[in-house]
């Protein structure tokens, strides 16, 4: 009989309530022969205002040992600023080596884009995951002085940028329209820059099937609000992609609906998936947070674990859930949970 | 009497085109007493192919002594990637000492936005012009080897992140909303970060009336197309204000419009006024590229210069001019210059 050991991290704010409702819809879409066993780790901010850890190595080992984790939220305005992402978000990330992070952006039919005319958005960001600037090598000197320095490194290797650019061209070479959109800004940061088209026009010649395109990443702003259409599959670095990732989810309705994947496609380590959104504390406890993007995020879990035809089930149960919804009667949050739990086993 | 010597660099592609209607507009909107002098500079892409010089020492002296520069655009894809913006852009900015690169953001009349419903959009994005990722101090070891290691340095410092701070709360002090919005990611870029995020915490005290806003950069982007209404004066780093200001320039109807202005607010060196839009290779010499950016950028210059009636002028004719544009009848390049041009003359 298979089964799923999964590690769950509920986090702070709204993250506990949506991840109650993405299990809820993976309990309801796994065959019963399937044994889903749920270990729930306690890591955020209310474990750090209690007892000044943030990911001590205990539960980093015991994490590992997981086949996946599925994450809510973490981040409060009661914890100083970089704490907690550097702290426990993003040493994840780089601990268990999620060097693909994956954030399909889709507009969903039945929702609302800020964009006028709803352009079709049917794309997904390969987004690097632990190279660039996200790796921490900064530091500041005279600090807080009129005299003060302050340095962030971006650091990128080819081994780093070929293994990314391989699996955004796997993707983009199994979805219809096969196009691949490198996005950085290589006019500027030539060194970095050069790394990654270089890996790019390489690696393109190996899949000449794809049509392979360059854009810096102030005119992908551009596009994405003018000509979303455009994308298929889009690879870029850390930064640019946690921006991009945004824009992108707030064209296709909200970060409610946006769904990412922190995966080590070798599976050395346990990938990880969480909704884009953060915390909202402001809301939290209230039953006004959309659970959508957990569930979506439940979905690429699933995939990434071999489960295609329960992945698709979810999805398939989110888009005629937002076919029907009226934005005069919004639902809690646990009854948008029970609506997509009855349509996945239904 | 008053005069204005101004150089002039038209550049690649529309640059000469547009910038021919912007001097058009700017030698009709000057009383008679005042005496413009031009001088053009050679500089760009062809210039390039035929000596390899971006901006040599001679022409960099010749420029230093003019009381401002227009420039058109700058970039050609005959060149690699990298060149004229290091060798001639860049260079420009940093050699002048440029801290403030202004960009400012208005939806006018009868424009279209690809945002539905065309909220209300007014602010400006005061981008920091010589510091952060920009400082070109990156480089590659083992380069084009699977061992290649490619690296970034963004520099910060108190000196020149103080400066552009305060330059933002002198301009947003000065506008009725008085709200200043630091952009920046200070919950990864940690070091950078905190400095930029105590700088403006410290210099708000001497500015009790302007109210302070702290936005991640990515969740800025959200705001950019969900609620642009929120912003009034931006103040950020040189990466994240190149990215913001394309967005911008979208949600306001697209780089056409968009102008900017490079300055050195001491007087120092000569400020530097551009459209935020390229070269457009595809569109140059057929007639249809707008120059109403270039336009709007001599109104920024013109107020740079302390001609704030004449500046006023300008920016009263566009809006008067794209109040009466008729999208299904396009004029040339040159027939929007006339317009204008007659307009700010009347
Ligand atoms: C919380 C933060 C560290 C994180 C990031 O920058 O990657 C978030 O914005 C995201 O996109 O997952
Ligand atoms: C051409 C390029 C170097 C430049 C920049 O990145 O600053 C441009 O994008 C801009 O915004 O003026």
């Amino acid at each position: 009989a298979r089964s799923i050991d999964l590690a769950v991290i509920p986090g702070d704010g709204i993250g506990p309530e949506v991840v109650a409702e993405g299990l809820k819809v993976l309990t309801a879409v796994l065959p019963s022969e399937v044994k889903l066993e749920t270990s729930t780790y306690d890591l955020g901010a209310s474990r750090w205002h209690r007892t000044g850890e943030t990911l001590p190595e205990a539960e980093l080992a015991g994490l590992k040992e997981h086949d996946a984790i599925l994450l809510g939220a973490i981040g409060d305005p009661s914890v100083p600023s970089g704490v907690l992402e550097r702290g426990l978000l993003l040493k994840l990330r780089f601990a268990f080596d999620h060097y693909v992070n994956l954030r399909p952006s889709r507009l969903f039919p039945n929702t609302d884009s800020p964009l006028a005319g709803r352009p079709e958005i049917d794309f997904v960001v390969v987004r690097e995951g632990t190279e660039g600037p996200y790796v921490g090598n900064g530091g500041s000197m005279r600090t807080g002085t009129p005299a003060e320095v302050a340095t962030e490194v971006s650091l990128n290797t080819a081994f780093g940028v070929e293994r990314v650019v391989r699996d955004a061209f796997e993707r983009a070479a199994a979805r219809p329209a096969r196009k691949l959109t490198l996005v950085h800004k290589n006019n500027v940061l030539v060194h970095a820059g050069h790394l990654w088209k270089n890996t790019v026009d390489r690696i393109a010649e190996e899949y000449p099937q794809v049509s392979v395109d360059y854009l810096h990443v102030d005119a992908a702003t551009i596009f994405f609000v003018t000509q979303p259409q455009r994308f298929d599959v889009i690879v870029t670095d850390n930064l640019f992609g946690d921006i991009l990732t945004d824009l992108a989810a707030a064209i296709t309705g909200g970060i409610g609906l946006a769904a990412s994947g922190n995966i080590n496609p070798t599976g050395a380590f346990p990938s990880m998936f969480e909704p884009v959104h953060g915390s909202a504390p402001d809301i939290a406890g209230t039953g006004k947070a959309d659970p959508t993007a957990t569930v979506l995020s439940v979905a690429l879990l699933l995939r990434h674990l071999g489960y295609q035809a329960e992945a698709a089930r979810i999805e398939d149960a989110v888009t005629a859930d937002l076919a029907e919804r009226d934005a005069a009667a919004p639902r809690t949050t646990a009854a948008i949970g029970d609506a997509l739990a009855a349509r996945v086993a239904g």
